[in-house]
């Protein structure tokens, strides 16, 4: 299993609207992350809107993969494209910044 | 269970150090974090020295408490309070920043 840790930014006047969508993701997305091997997925922020996102997966390529062609992705990422900060033209989901495992514990 | 997450800022020109020390943490710490309920811990590091920390843990407070009152964790953390930015005196265990959890899928 994979643990994952990345990073995105989310614009600092949209946090609180990030916030309250990330309450009420549409279950299609979540069964979506599921079946594609998104586990134990946990997003956090900070004041100035740094996000940390955290999961475990037998294969990151694949999870990313996995949820490329599924249209509900599509419709998530295209509504949360429009809170990130410096993503270059990609998808959220294709412009995070994987940081390295210094350390685990179990 | 509490899923925590925290940041700390390592000095720059101390992150291959902070690495390879974590590489080699000393096993009595490693049995005191497991006996204070440090569990699923893993720990990543940005180049520009962003610590990113992730546990699981039945309360954060008790598992801080805990090694707190550990003989190795005082001579660790005081080995460790060198490679941090502005931890205002405290140690590290002390200082760092936790993150609100806006996103939860098991």
């Amino acid at each position: 299993m994979e643990r994952v840790c990345f990073l995105l930014q989310v614009k600092k006047d949209r946090l609180d609207e990030y916030k309250e969508r990330h309450k009420a993701v549409w279950p299609d997305m979540l069964q979506a992350l599921r079946e594609t091997g998104w586990h134990n997925y946990s997003l956090y922020l900070r004041d100035d809107g740094l996000l940390v996102g955290y999961l475990e997966t037998p294969d990151l390529a694949k999870a990313v993969a996995g949820m490329s062609v599924r249209e509900v992705n599509a419709r998530w990422q295209s509504q949360m494209g429009a809170f990130f900060e410096d993503l270059g033209g990609r998808r959220p989901d294709e412009g995070f910044l994987r940081l390295e495992e210094v350390f685990h514990l179990d």
